[in-house]
């Protein structure tokens, strides 16, 4: 076993989560391994492509993270090795809160009051009950499934999308681009929660917004590549999007010239709305790895030709 | 029966509401009554003495309002003449999700974030996970037990604080002057939904503010009265309080020139957290007056003594 292209300021913190959790393994961090070959499963953090190519044993690689999109075109790691990415309660709670914390920000007007405050003006937005609130999700994965289950506390009507049909309890579900457009001629906020593959690059584009509510909300915690930055910035400067809250960018950090900073309707966030927790993703991964040593099945197993 | 006090521009619209719920009594304004002494029934939110004081016969009197304070030491309303706040499910449910709003929001660093991207700063703060956040609320009536039941599904660690002990299923209570004191040390965000009395009139002040556990956050959406605003700005500035979020002010609209306005760590909002609904606020109030017609008890029946 090995682990290999972890962030090196954590690889120390990781490797004594790991060790804690599978001590039967012997777990060596990758850089200065000499006897590639004598190693069967690695534990990755969106390796490139000259990390993975001397371990050319491999037969089963865990992802650290739930966005495999980089690992996934790995060049370096043959089709047939099982890829499983990160499915994490932990992470998932992480997500559906900081999904709620967005969604009730918005409800709630808070981007609103805080320009109203920048001018020192008494002014109150116009209240809305949550059940007469549309939440949207682009995606039905586990993240979305667990941003969907809290919000059902809260009373907001929940609506998601897939590319394949996939019902929800309570969820008012849609599929395929008939649906989308549906879907998102009713939305108030919409959360995009999906997998980052070919088929989703770029999906927030001009169409898409402009198939939105007018005024509507957009919460990106998925990848920043979903979005087209120039259409985004449009949408909003014609009010056709109302608010905009990004966790995520084509490039992080987010470069100090990039106009989202600046603009009055952007909510910037540095990639924090579900971060890894190293402790339950450990366990998660240990879980995986004795499944893979004991031929009980994996959970999480990437399509590699579908993307995630 | 009358109405009266009743905002100029909300009053017709009050009175069909009202009118909906109880055909069968006579609703009129008080504006241009000549005749008072038919009137054994009174409507109100917050009527200066001079309105109520021609109003002798009355009998019964129902707030369209939660808070009573200026109604309660109305000396034109006689001690005996039973006073109902209003005590309304969906004003109840709207202020949890506003308290939900705003603990999420402080609890995922929000403020933290918004300073940041001001400054172009790609700044992550420490991820703390719910269980581990204390939010402890001052008071234990309806608004703070809806908001309490709220936050147990986010997974916080829930605290509250009552004159007199009242357990509540999951939250840790407390009770009294030594109660307040160990219950302020190991909260994380405290949010103040007190009735304002003569008891607690400037009770958040730089003593209760000092034995706060450094850095917590502080929520007021009950009255602006409870707090001081200087020793607010000086718990501040000191850091001992790290951010407030103020929904509630001694004069509202908030003065221009106030400090509030532009302290980097307070977010103002104006008097939003708890609106009235007028549809549910009539149906609690027409079940007042059928219940009063009917020799029932009444809900919300306010102690003048104690001032709520």
């Amino acid at each position: 076993m090995l682990v290999t292209s972890l962030d090196q300021a954590e690889e120390s913190a990781w490797l004594a989560a790991l060790r804690a959790t599978i001590p039967a393994e012997e777990l060596v961090p990758a850089n200065g391994v000499t006897d590639p070959a004598r190693f069967d499963v690695a534990i990755v953090a969106n390796p490139r492509p000259e990390q993975l190519a001397p371990f050319a044993a491999l037969r089963f690689v865990q992802s650290l993270w739930a966005g495999v999109e980089k690992i996934v075109s790995n060049a370096a790691l043959p089709l047939d090795v099982p890829l499983a990415r990160l499915i994490d309660p932990t992470m998932s709670q992480t997500m559906a809160e900081a999904v709620a914390a967005h969604v009730l920000a918005l409800h709630r007007n808070h981007p609103h009051y805080r320009r109203a405050q920048n001018a020192r003006r008494w002014d109150e937005a116009a209240m809305v009950p949550a059940h007469a609130r549309a939440v949207a999700f682009l995606g039905t994965g586990e993240l979305a499934r667990a941003s969907l289950a809290l919000l059902a506390h809260l009373g907001f009507e929940r609506l998601a999308w897939s590319r394949a049909p996939r019902p929800i309890d309570g969820v008012r579900t849609f599929a395929g681009h008939e649906g989308l457009r549906a879907m998102l001629a009713q939305t108030d906020i919409l959360v995009n929660l999906l997998p980052l593959t070919p088929a989703t690059r770029g999906i927030v584009d001009g169409r898409l917004l402009s198939a939105l509510k007018p005024g509507a909300a957009l919460v990106n915690v998925a990848r920043g590549g979903h979005v087209v930055d120039a259409d985004l910035l449009a949408a909003l400067d014609a009010g056709q999007l109302g608010e905009a809250v990004l966790d995520v960018f084509h490039d992080e950090p987010l470069p100090p010239d990039h106009p989202f900073w600046a603009h009055p309707r952007i909510q910037v966030f540095p990639h924090v709305a579900g971060p890894t927790d190293m402790v339950s993703a450990a366990a998660v991964a240990a879980a995986n790895i004795r499944a893979f040593r004991e031929g009980r099945p994996i959970i999480g197993l990437v399509d590699r030709g579908r993307g995630y």
